[in-house]
């Protein structure tokens, strides 16, 4: 029914996530409606996300000329304290927060399943790899980071993964944690709910 | 925070509709992810959308290499009754019923405060000049179409909108009609909405 190049937009565009057919279709028309210079515009920014890299230290992206990432090049940040989180997104939140001056290593999305893939298991050696390297040399705490925060969601599922990832670091931090949980700041008492508020008091400080 | 181009991106994907920083951060990531082949296809896609052509006679999208699109092509349609519509995506779900076999008119969306733009006035004068043209050389019903069916949404505003654009059109039509309105099929009466159970009794039939 559609021309041909609607047709594949949206056959396309509909596959992303969240955006289903009808939301595929509304796009066309709406950048088709933009002009040719909008489109030109959209369709550049899609190409030149070819050019982004992933860090080989710490998998988030970057495009720089070297292999590693902005934060990952920064001298100033602790390579002794190590965060773990799943997506870019969770790292940008963290950053924004202007409160954390370790490193991280980005691990993708887990599976609900409680076991890691084969890319998890390859960053999380990556990650052993680097902390021989870099604290192999001490003597008391050989082979061993500061700290690593393992920033799952708290969430059952994100605590199993959790579990699953202490386990296959045991031994190379002389501490693991978690973030810290409870009633959210700006939150109430009175709305906050049970399991958010056993938390709040479990973790009391 | 973020590398340009996952920034660029950003920038430009969230002012499409219904598409904020967030979900155009998650696509950013989702697409990288996807690999290059699959941004290749997507940049690809939009930019193909230069090819959407508007037909000449309806207004509706098409790639052909005349000026009308395949509806407006296709001679087994009849000339002589004409549907109204505000958007493409009406015109597809009109003709996925399969029982409609006249012409359309693509309006544009219609604003809400009951007024035609510069737009919407060209399009309704080149429906008037395709009605003269078509019917003008007739006796009886000269310049006059058999029928046109103004299918604004069932809405106060496109009540609205319709009674505007039958007063435009006043004269170049034996009849103008609206789609029906009721309860939809497969719908139950005890769960209808007053509005549309009161007009499911005005018109009964």
């Amino acid at each position: 029914m559609y021309p041909e190049p609607i047709k594949k937009f949206i056959d396309i565009f509909s596959k992303l996530p969240s955006i289903g057919p009808r939301q595929a279709t509304r796009l066309a028309f709406y950048l088709i409606s933009s002009g040719k210079n909008s489109l030109t515009e959209a369709s550049r920014a899609i190409d030149d996300l070819k050019n982004i890299k992933i860090c080989s230290d710490c998998f988030f992206t970057h495009s720089n000329s070297a292999n590693i990432c902005n934060i990952c090049m920064d001298k100033s940040r602790k390579k002794e304290i190590i965060m773990i989180l799943e997506k870019e997104t969770d790292l940008i939140s963290i950053e924004r927060t202007k409160r954390f001056t370790g490193r991280y290593l980005i691990l993708g999305e887990l599976a609900k399943s409680g076991t890691l893939d084969s890319i998890q298991k390859l960053r999380l050696s990556n990650l052993k790899n680097f902390i021989q390297k870099n604290f192999g040399a001490l003597s008391e705490s050989s082979g061993q980071a500061e700290e690593i925060i393992i920033a799952t969601n708290p969430t059952t599922y994100g605590d199993l993964n959790a579990l699953i990832i202490k386990k296959e670091l045991a031994g190379f931090a002389k501490k693991f944690s978690r973030l810290g949980r409870g009633i959210p700041a700006g939150g109430e008492i009175e709305f906050a709910d049970e399991e958010t508020l056993g938390q709040a008091l479990e973790r009391r400080n």
